[in-house]
């Protein structure tokens, strides 16, 4: 099977190769998935860049947490699905429903990722995909969809209707964000640097889209534009600065979810401010197998269609590598197999 | 000013009467309401009957606990409304925020209700209504807004989107219930005697409904149409063997929310279905002040429209309470002031 | 090796008989235990009198859910333990953590029950014991210790330091609900027809008994030692005619967990009181490993000891099920093998 | 009446002053209390050097939050209290129950504080005092130990028996933190500079004490104490490089409150150890009524004694002030009226 592979020791895209593997073969429990389509997180560039927790991968590596296929086979035991099923892995193999209690492998980092044309996952790590979606839509959802659902749905506070959510920028999880708080029925608003985004974000129907770059305080708009309640659920990226600015943007009892790698870097950051309105911070993990379904049941309900900017095919996964670097899109980039 | 009054000891409609009180001045930190528009609930028509907790009352009362109006006058110390504004009653008065804890005295019983031209209530009793509806609309939240908010989105675990939702009936309740499921990304069922009824609900946006009386045992049809999922959040009024029917329509973690009067009386109920799935059961106690003024937001953001089914003028009060123990209806009944 | 047997079609104590069976060997992620100490509850006796869901087994089955001993051997892909651990089968295989969102199957029915002298089980269905207890201190946790757990700290609201705790009866959940509501900082009353039980429970920890025989009406005496506050959470194990008692005895926005097999007759039950007081009733179906686990970790710390009244040696299993159906006894019976 | 004043414009401890009031009289629904003992808080060390928010006091103030009298008279309207009452007022004036939605005026700013002879309060803002504890130990409850009961029983998810608790320091919070953890059933560790005040909350509960000038790197301690699994809850008063140092030593999902005036100060803050185990932050800003009647019901039941390290005369109260700022002590400092 055709494949690719982030090379050992890889430090930039250089490092990303097409290569031939043996098609695998489904053992007890184990499903054998044809994939169909993958999509990229800002987390498959700190791989390749080599930047990802324990620097450059050890070993020659499939890249790519999120991919949707179909069952192609099922191995001994297996119950949850069947040939044909329509499918996709989640970003963690293992953890099934409950708090984070440990760190469970990812797919991508240390697993096998899905840009591959077969993987074989236990079928504990394998969902149904929502049946109105395609296979590049789905693709998008197990790392930046489930991210997006934790940080609204789950952790902390759940969105209510009539709550406020702010989401900073328009990238995957923020695209998300506002597609998940308003099926929520909340008021949506969010940040971007380029007015043709903000007016793409209001299409979707934000309520509101703050320029920070005319708005470098983009937290006192955030306040003018609520008459002074701020709000009650903001997703950050955590990048630099933009913590502090979120809790002064934060509503009494309100939360921030904290969803970046961005967020890697130690900066300056006055938690005061939240302390002073009983506000609270909640560290975004992706998330379990449980919250994925929920999600997809959420998404099916609604006709929540993800946000897919651009499809590259196989042969071009270095482009889609290079224009998410580029930062010239909304939402999700996709690479079929 | 005029009001209506239940006469001590009242059992029947009989005993409603329009009468003549001096018009109110509020005191410290009170304000003086122009109610413009009231709405009835079945308690009221409990409370006429002389069926309700206690008996009969035992002074003259001026009923209904819901209605409308505008701020006439502020008292000292009143921080919260000034002249003009629009605003309604809370049902408790007294009850602003957090759970349960003690039941304060309500508009209606013990307390004089709204069906009167001019009501003087504590600031800290009155909130502000979306800015969208009439006062016709907004007569209608206090006690069937506030508790159809409370089932589905305060008490035992929220409603969230992709959830399946089960509303008994098209009564006030049930129609809140509707809407504010929908508004956070719920699907509905709604149950009714009445295709008429049923037909109007999926104009509201119910996904299905299940006529009652063609399907005696609707709670096979609720997992037949859930694909044997059942529902997460039913809203019962707890009539005559309802709620065995709701334990076995739930879904697992489920939850039913007994919201209504009709639950007084005792009866056979098996819980033991509900226990198998881990479901829960709870008492619905109207609500607080903060969960009006959390469902006014939910209202304004979502654009939601009460479901006035007729409007009665302030002479025809007993009229709408023929009309309401007739049932030939859906959502709320208004009296107009 | 040597089992018992619940004989296919069985409806008494007659049905159980010792038998033989080959030693199991554990396959890949499977741990095979040596059991040493097994105990009872009112389901099995249930299961063994054909009364339990479905009637009669349908094939000859070792019964008892609960059981305690040292992993013998592991197959291949175990991570989870190694041989010479002290561990207990979890009563549902299956479900780790989350909310119950389908019936796993159970030890004791459908699938073999823990009364053997090996046991093998897939290792996600087994959990490390607390070091300072014996195996028959152990053997009582799974089914009686995690139920009380889940009622107590997981399902609704979670005890608190200072919260009324009232536990029906001197049963194993309701033993353990003492203990860990005492662990928990709260005032714990029990209920009992027998005054030398009351004594027995008082002596660990319960503030207050109450002789049911001597107060039909026990939910009065609840409210009378309450200051008329009531019960912030209940332990029912929803015996005939104590549900309606329990609504009545609960505290504002209190709670009442029904935990009992008793409750599957379906009875006259007014659930008005609740409703009026903003409370609530949940299912208790036992619980996942989490909650096993979280136990044990609180049993640890607390240095809690089961209450284990009386053990019964393997050859005498058969006396230990008499006893149960006496009622002679508080907390658990334990047959060691 | 004798009082002490905060001088408009002070910044020092010289601009604390006693003085002579008009006895006050109470009004509708107002509670005249006889102070009997007062009690410090780092916060008043703040207003009196004019380094809390907004600057110096602008007029002459009576400093101390908290405080405990008896009531000496009661003004028309009232219900709750009666003359004789053993009370303390509450931090706050005005948050009765529910989440922070405002910041309401607390005594000592922007309202006069407790340091003297009588103080009247709304009959709102005003609580019984558990009945085994003194004056001098009551007086410390309205401030340090509702914030220690919200950081751990309310904010985020609540300590549950077998937790493991870390309370950063010896102060007043962190001991009411460490006695309430107890009391809930959880392992306590603590961190200090000095050996003997471990000793003294070792003897309080605490199964372990870290020196952080032996270890300043005591999240490593934290870790190694705990086989790894870190703490669930982390009091945190948010010094200078403490908050990277919890997120380090905070187990996966587990919980940091922030709960200190100390956080003012911006830093170099790395949060990304605590979103990779999906932890969270909680800033706790005191807390409401309904908490501190919750408090006292757990103090009441446990028997929980608070600690009170000094007490000074009211003629010594800068005493009390000097010894607060030399660091000397543990949990609280007293005045007495």
């Amino acid at each position: 099977m055709k494949i690719y592979e982030v090379q050992a020791g890889c430090t930039s895209l250089e490092g990303l190769r097409q290569a031939e593997r043996p098609d695998p073969q489904p053992g007890p429990r184990e499903v054998l998935i044809r994939v169909r389509a993958t999509s990229l997180n800002y987390r498959d560039q700190m791989i390749i860049g080599g930047q990802y927790f324990g620097g450059p991968v050890d070993r020659n590596t499939i890249p790519l947490s999120d991919g949707a296929g179909e069952v192609a086979a099922v191995g001994p035991g297996v119950t949850r699905f069947k040939p044909g099923d329509r499918v996709a892995g989640t970003f963690f193999q293992g953890w099934i429903a409950g708090p984070m209690q440990q760190r469970h492998p990812a797919l991508g980092v240390p697993l096998d990722g899905m840009l591959a044309e077969y993987r074989v996952l236990h079928e504990d790590g394998v969902v149904a995909i929502p049946s109105h979606l395609s296979f590049e839509e789905a693709a998008t959802l197990p790392c930046a969809g489930v991210t997006a659902w934790n940080a609204l749905m789950v952790a902390g506070k759940p969105v209510k209707p009539g709550d406020i959510v702010l989401c900073l920028g328009t990238g995957g999880v923020s695209m998300f964000g506002l597609q998940f708080a308003k099926a929520a029925g909340a008021r949506v608003l969010v940040t971007s640097s380029s007015d043709a985004k903000i007016q793409r974000a209001c299409q979707l129907g934000a309520s509101d889209g703050i320029n920070y770059k005319r708005f470098p305080d983009w937290q006192k708009e955030v306040l003018r534009l609520t008459s002074g309640h701020g709000a009650d659920h903001i997703v950050d990226n955590g990048g630099p600065g933009s913590l502090t600015r979120s809790f002064e943007a934060t509503a009494f009892s309100g939360k921030v979810a904290l969803i970046g790698f961005l967020a890697g870097r130690a900066g300056d950051i006055n938690p005061l401010t939240l302390m002073m309105k009983g506000g609270s911070m909640v560290g975004i993990g992706v998330g379990n197998r449980a919250m994925f379904e929920d999600m997809n049941g959420a998404i099916q309900v609604n006709g929540i269609k993800p946000v897919v900017d651009k499809v590259f095919p196989f042969d071009q996964a270095a482009a889609a590598f290079r224009c998410q670097a580029a930062g010239d899109f909304i939402g999700k980039l996709v690479v079929t197999v």
